[in-house]
């Protein structure tokens, strides 16, 4: 579909997307594992048990009738379930250690192409978050990474979670434009079907690695979207920027 | 008050602060009211009665009862407002015309010093906005007059007009920090002064142009703030950036 429209802003979701981080967690727990001397665990399985709970407890959130609740606090609550998985009791874990660990979705690598790709796209457009990530997780994630956003929208700002559809119309919403005129850029092909359906315009980025070389759990949803690239230079390079 | 610890993250007032509202606006508003065959009218004096009613305005927000709406709209009413003052009917003026003079807001040029001053700032401390302006105001602002926040905070992030305290506490909280963690840098005493009742920390900068050379409406609420600076590149040689 290269002959869609351009979008007026570029919404861009983050995890997986834009940061590996899988690579990242199951660095950071490899060494919190050690520490609580539970080093005979496998850290990458560890990794993908916690962001299973995520993927399940995104899409469960607005159902649940839980006041919005940043995902710092859920990323907290969902370590303390997988270490009870594996029989740790999270109480007899020092405090400061745990929250260090759940600070680590704070502190995901970019993929290779990440910076080069956001910074080309942002001459062209304005490029914006739209993921679960909370304000201060975006933020610290952004200055390390060197992520140069226009502006960290998501989760926080409509108080809602992806895949609910107040996610993706509020976005369009606070930067005063129709669903038509952003554009979700993912990785993922549940949320860019989800965001389609709200009436956004949709570019997919392929990240093979992102579940290790493994197929993604959302693999059989894809569909012909208006953009499609192996990186966001590619991305970039289709958008004319 | 020199020796005051460092702040985590800077947070900025912006109109008048970073940007020069009044001869934008006044710059603007010349060519307008030239369209409307009003040429008769002083465009800084018409500027200054706008900004007249944006300031008490925002002090009357949070007792009105209204629901939060969105700075956009709230200076559209103004000027519809401050053009029947001067005896013009809004609605015998071209729609199209009308928005893009509200929308003038979001087309302020920064101070001369205001785009060095944050990049050197921003080498040091995250910085974002805590403005009035609302997300797509200050986005199209910060993409024009290169701008490098971190991140767009403020009223519409905590749905509160400063000086509303929750506008301040709740910019805090967003960050995941104490209010002493927080500086606001302004170059207004009314606001610093909310601040710090909140709190957070203050800077000052000198904007003794922002009312074409007039005193300022608050001058006399001024305090011994921790930081104070006649640009944005001084503060950033006080707080060693």
């Amino acid at each position: 579909m290269a002959d869609a429209q351009p979008p007026k802003v570029l919404a861009f979701d983050v995890f997986g997307t834009v940061v590996d981080w899988r690579t990242s967690i199951a660095a950071g727990s490899a060494g919190y594992l050690d520490r609580i001397g539970r080093g005979d665990l496998d850290p990458a399985a560890f990794t993908d048990a916690w962001r299973s709970r995520y993927l399940s407890g995104m899409r469960a959130f607005a159902k649940s009738g839980r006041p919005f609740t940043v995902l710092d606090v859920l990323h907290r609550e969902m370590l303390d379930d997988t270490l009870r998985a594996e029989g740790i009791d999270p109480a007899t874990v020092d405090e400061a250690l745990l929250q260090d660990w759940t600070f680590a979705w704070r502190r995901l690598a970019p993929w290779p192409d990440s910076v080069e790709g956001l910074s080309r796209l942002k001459r062209g457009f304005p490029i914006v978050t739209l993921s679960n990530g909370n304000i201060a997780l975006m933020l610290e994630m952004a200055r390390r990474g060197g992520l140069p956003w226009d502006a960290i929208l998501g989760a926080e700002v409509t108080k809602a979670y992806k895949p609910d559809p107040r996610a993706y119309l509020g976005t369009a919403e606070v930067l005063g434009l129709a669903p038509g005129e952003v554009c979700l850029v993912a990785a993922h092909h549940s949320d860019l079907a989800a965001a389609r359906a709200c009436g956004l315009k949709t570019a997919f980025v392929a990240r093979p690695q992102e579940y290790g070389g493994r197929a993604a759990p959302d693999a059989h949803l894809a569909q012909d979207w208006e953009w499609s690239g192996d990186s966001l230079i590619a991305l970039a390079m289709q958008l004319g920027c």
